[in-house]
């Protein structure tokens, strides 16, 4: 436990600076003595452009110019405006239409709302449970209010869903405590780009009702890369299998327009329930509001007004609609490179579907990432291995990479 | 303790709808139906015109319509732009150069901060101090992790400080925990409009000085409202007295943007500490980014960006405070108005100096504002009595209401 002099650790570890961070200003440094081409930078969780600038869909900049002044300097509700709440949810759910009940609560981007999920529906000292490659901030998120958290392994040798340590994990967690936030990343999984199939959320279901009715599950399921992963329809697939689940569980889709819509520094998302009851769906507004209003109090207006703007307008939905889908086979073609060259290396991969990442197995991930950053390769070591951002270098980059990631872990 | 069906109630009391958002709708239902000439709806915590519409800063305004894409869309550091830091500090000290060690963390607007500085310079279980007028939402930010929170009386029979009381509580709280967050908010305090003075801000740091330096005080000053209580320099005053203090003592500003630059909807404020050392002020930087990223990872790029356009031209800035101040008289009156008003129909009010809000001392708070509602006036019950909102209705009104409420007192 580090020692502070004024603050309180309150059971965090808290590093001295963050980790991407530093990588991130090591590479801004080596750009700047070395020039552009000599370096990249793979780190970065946005969209960029084959130059290295960011995406920014230009039909929503377009609508941003359109605000008026009360439209970002009034507060906005707590729970959010009300044009933008069906807007929102047309967003996350796109043609499925839920029979479940649901309620919309506005968050400042993917995080608040994982934050609110884990403050309303766990206790202090509580575990959380994701898998074993998570994205990094799960722990912070769950440490910052005193829960901790636990994983499952992600895949089994073979490879795919590993249903069996899932189920474990998930059992193991239960016995010693009366609920569970369960956090499933999916699609186009960050860090690794792995997708649930539909049989492994079958898996998921069945486990999580053979949990027994005495206790609560929230299945918190993040799709903040949701809308990179490909068609829109085809990776909604899943979400009738969230619908007619027993009282005693929870589903909440955690969504984000930072990615969807370009809009990251504009801080937007929400929390959408698919409660069972009417019931259970007025005690999740009731409670995530409260949670909201004594973490952040009201989230973003402008970005609201944008997306809500987006909705009100078929042929702008359309054109926005357009837009992503012509950056997002630019991504996935930058994935399906990796991919591809990275079978040519003969370089392990977490096995990929699509999305901002690729991850690469690796033992030593702090060592092999300071030597590919030494000729100007920038990765994130993470616990289990190497995240490579497909989102934020070239294809040609994302064909070159592996080799050289094959090469330093030698 | 409320029943949940899926949620934990966490030691919280979740009530069933925000109490000023159900006023307000209440409000609103009536200018519908009997129209606005007929409803003074003083419940609203953002500055009017006359005739009922949001002041947002035109110079401010400008500043928004030139933002690129890549000014709100990109995210920003944790902890800010590197170009808001300097800015946000010189909106904050206006004229004062502190000698302290400072450090700037963004936020997103005030709420944010004192979230954080709870989360980190208290531990679970622990009270935290304010005065027994206080803004409702902090009970709810403690209590949302798990803090309590304490108040000592405001005022004594006099009016004036109560010093005694101060010290007691502070003595009282540190006799069972080792550390405290002190709440001050200063000057034009919300709910009463109260500005402590040079003498009262003697006693406060007498008394933190004399619990010994084993304690861990953290002070934190609330400064929502500075830019609105009158002179910039003559209301900071006080911040010397802030300096050189023992290193067991942490000050640390709470500003916002939301007032100062009417961008209450872009969610943007900073924490500023005035550290002792810079070992104390590296270590709140440390720790109160953590704990940002934890709860709603990066603050808003916009209003941060809008901020730094505005510091990095002096002729922008001196429009801009013009501006301001041209609106803070206007606010003057009024408060002015309100409290001359509610003398010549002798009634009781907390002592006033200047703000968005004055306050009733009343021993039936939601009794009297009901019968208030039924004439059309609407104003927020607290414990101790009720808030008028200064900021959201006319001179005019101003003068009028003090009768009413007497009458409705009766």
């Amino acid at each position: 436990m580090a020692d502070y002099i004024m603050a309180q650790a309150n059971g965090r570890t808290i590093p001295k600076e963050d980790k991407i961070f530093g990588i991130s200003n090591r590479a801004k440094a080596m750009i700047a003595k070395e020039g552009r081409d000599k370096v990249v930078n793979a780190t970065i969780g946005a969209l960029l452009d084959d130059d290295g600038k960011l995406v920014v869909l230009s039909s929503v900049a377009d609508v941003f110019k359109t605000l008026a002044p009360e439209d970002y300097a009034e507060y906005a509700p707590i729970g959010g405006i009300a044009e933008f709440k069906p807007a929102i949810r047309k967003a996350a759910f796109f043609d499925f239409e839920p029979k479940s009940f649901t309620e919309v609560v506005a968050t400042p981007g993917g995080t608040g709302g994982i934050r609110d999920i884990i403050g309303n529906y766990s206790k202090p000292g509580d575990a959380v449970l994701t898998s074993d490659w998570y994205w990094a901030n799960y722990k912070s998120i769950a440490g910052e209010i005193g829960r901790t958290l636990e994983t499952y392994t992600l895949l089994n040798e073979e490879g795919t869903f590993n249903k069996e340590d899932f189920s474990a994990k998930l059992n193991e967690i239960l016995a010693k405590q009366d609920s569970l936030v369960i956090i499933i990343n999916t699609p186009a999984h960050n860090p690794t780009g792995y997708s649930m199939t539909l049989g492994d959320w079958d898996c998921i279901i069945d486990a999580v009702k053979e949990a027994g009715s005495d206790k609560k599950i929230t299945l918190y399921v993040d799709v903040a890369y949701i809308d990179f992963a490909g068609d829109e329809s085809e990776y909604r697939k899943f979400l009738p299998k969230l619908e007619g689940l027993p009282e005693n569980i929870l589903p909440v889709i955690g969504y984000s327009a930072s990615k969807t819509f370009t809009l990251y520094g504009m801080r937007c998302g929400a929390m959408i329930c698919m409660a069972p009851t009417a019931e259970i769906a007025a005690e999740f507004k009731q409670v995530c509001e409260f949670s909201a209003r004594a973490s952040w109090s009201n989230s973003p207006r402008a970005a609201q007004k944008v997306i809500a703007k987006i909705y009100e307008d078929e042929d702008l939905l359309a054109k926005v609609n357009a837009e992503r889908a012509y950056y997002r086979d630019l991504l996935i073609k930058r994935g399906k490179a990796f991919e591809q060259a990275a079978s040519d290396a003969d370089l392990e991969i977490v096995p990929f579907d699509a999305g901002f990442f690729a991850s690469v197995p690796c033992d030593n991930p702090d060592e092999v990432s300071k030597k590919l950053e030494a000729e100007g390769i920038f990765l994130v070591p993470l616990a289990k291995g190497l995240r490579v951002s497909v989102a934020s270098v070239s294809e040609a980059r994302c064909r070159e990479i592996p080799a050289k990631i094959k090469a330093a872990m030698k």
